[in-house]
């Protein structure tokens, strides 16, 4: 048996065993617990229980701080700050997001500044709330350098996802989430180890060319962003608006000042929420903007970003989630090997 | 002879007189005179004087009103939304832009709903200032369909530009400004000219097929956006924006609206401006960031945007501004026929 079913409940619940054998206290293994039950039950699996390993690592080498008690502070009219405490980020977001939408409304745009937190998990997750209140949201984060900046040749940037929603009333909201990365770090690993080449313009080998020899680019090589030089300038962009406003470590810092134990840096986040009842079109914005979406999604090979996961969604509601045996047994090491 | 050298005060002067030629009042003509002679200075032809027959052509159609006056309203506390009242984009956006930065230096973020501008130059000539003012500020604006949405057939996103802007203290700032497309159309249509094959990506045919033959995309085929799907999802986003946060049309709709008489469709724009001085490092925050910058511009291959148009301007400054001689003689025209 390679594979067990599990309810989005028994994920949660596993992972709060998991980290409360490990030194979290029940309130910050809760919302750790429902991001990645969250990851799970949408279809996003290198986002859900196969990141165990990282989160376990840096709570036993002390890096995070298991017991964090994140603080929450409108430091301006606009702007709402949320320290983490060192702790991971999901906690920091839940408290954070309610003064963030509540900014928002108030003056018709807000934005968030996250620091000290650990960030190991998907933006659709925090973002998707937001949008569900009605409000338009942006998510930006770093991490350590993995992205070779267009034209040159050693890694710069973090894959820096941004992610976006958009509140369509009844409907699920669309959010898109992606990196700034030309590819998944584990697409080109797959494509390695099969002996596939990857397209030019994914990534570079050790001496910082580009290469279509995904083993060349898994051998001390790097990615390159998406999108040549435009994609470049976004990922640089994400730097600056994470670490660069926040003050927390650009990705490079990052890389420094981390103890690499497997989990994720000291870092920041930027979140930015709008509220488009306060922008002029109170009354047309829903069915205006609904009247462009249809249109994309009747568009032969178009599709509404987001709809995927909605759908993985559903069927896990029926089906179940699958997981990997081999994932789940190791979280039940890491409940047996608690010190 | 087929190129003049101009200063950059007789090519505002040669627009203004066009402009007033042609029914512009002074305001609205003086405005429109320093964003087309600021392209021409910085080495930004294709925005420059070589968009004067679009801009005449909808003088003289009565599309665009040459006497607009722009309104400024703070319509949320950190909202100002500037009605352009149908004329050019350049002076709602200067008699908009003290606004943005008192509204963001008081709240830490705030944002412009641009609205009836008829927009067709570029977005760096708007972010610059701002940037220059000790603000990070962000524009997108769209436009007509000239975009397929990433696996689609048929056009329906504008090139839609983002635009992005970091201030650097005592340095120039940090501005980047690029479009959703792929590549310009007018580099296509070079390709094309010249029986150069364009790469994988870059546009499809008439049926909507993916093409390297730069020929097929501009005979009634589109351009694709930028980066696949990440790119694609950012026109979206751009869309949403702009027309879904503002009101005015999505590209699709400018289409059916405009009375496509070769100058830019009544629309809208969407600006942010942050004050780094408010997300709670208010002392570190340059430091921090030019640290980066530096180490980003001392990569090998790597640049920081928009210091190759300062260097055009320092250049321009010394020698003069090379015009194509029939770009100036059809502006000359363009007095010369006015009724």
């Amino acid at each position: 048996m390679t594979e067990i079913i599990m309810t989005e409940r028994e994920i949660q619940q596993l992972v709060e065993q998991c980290l409360t054998a490990n030194g979290c206290n029940a309130d910050n293994a809760a919302a750790l617990g429902r991001t990645i039950a969250s990851a799970e039950r949408d279809g996003s699996a290198s986002h859900g229980l196969f990141r165990m390993p990282g989160y376990i690592a840096s709570l036993r080498s002390g890096k995070v701080n298991g017991n964090a008690v994140p603080s929450v502070t409108r430091i301006s009219p606009a702007v709402v700050k949320v320290d983490g405490d060192h702790g991971y980020a999901p906690l920091a977001l839940e408290k954070g997001r309610e003064a963030l939408i509540e900014a928002a409304r108030e003056n018709g745009i807000a934005a968030m500044a996250l620091v000290n937190v650990h960030h190991f998990a998907s933006l659709w997750v925090e973002v998707e709330p937001i949008a569900q209140a009605g409000l338009v949201a942006m998510a930006f984060t770093t991490y350590k350098p993995a992205v070779v900046p267009a034209g040159g040749k050693e890694p710069l940037f973090g894959t820096n996802p941004m992610c976006f929603g958009w509140p369509r009333g009844d409907k699920p909201p669309l959010v898109f989430d992606q990196a700034s990365a030309s590819m998944a770090r584990g697409e080109v690993m797959i494509a390695a180890r099969d002996g596939h080449p990857v397209p030019m313009g994914t990534g570079v080998d050790a001496e910082g060319n580009q290469t279509t020899d995904a083993q060349k680019i898994i051998d001390g090589g790097a990615l390159l962003p998406f999108g040549g030089h435009k994609g470049s300038t976004i990922a640089m962009m994400i730097e600056l608006l994470v670490a660069g406003l926040t003050g927390m470590d650009f990705s490079y810092e990052a890389q420094k000042n981390d103890n690499n134990d497997g989990g994720p840096p000291n870092g920041g986040e930027f979140m930015l929420a709008i509220d488009p009842n306060r922008f002029g079109d109170a009354e047309g914005w829903l069915n205006h903007s609904e009247a462009f979406l249809e249109r994309l999604a009747g568009m032969e090979g178009a599709h509404i970003p987001g709809n995927r996961r909605y759908a993985n969604r559903a069927k896990s509601a029926v089906d179940g989630i699958t997981v990997s045996a081999k994932t789940h047994a190791s979280c039940i090491e890491f409940i047996n090997t608690a010190s």
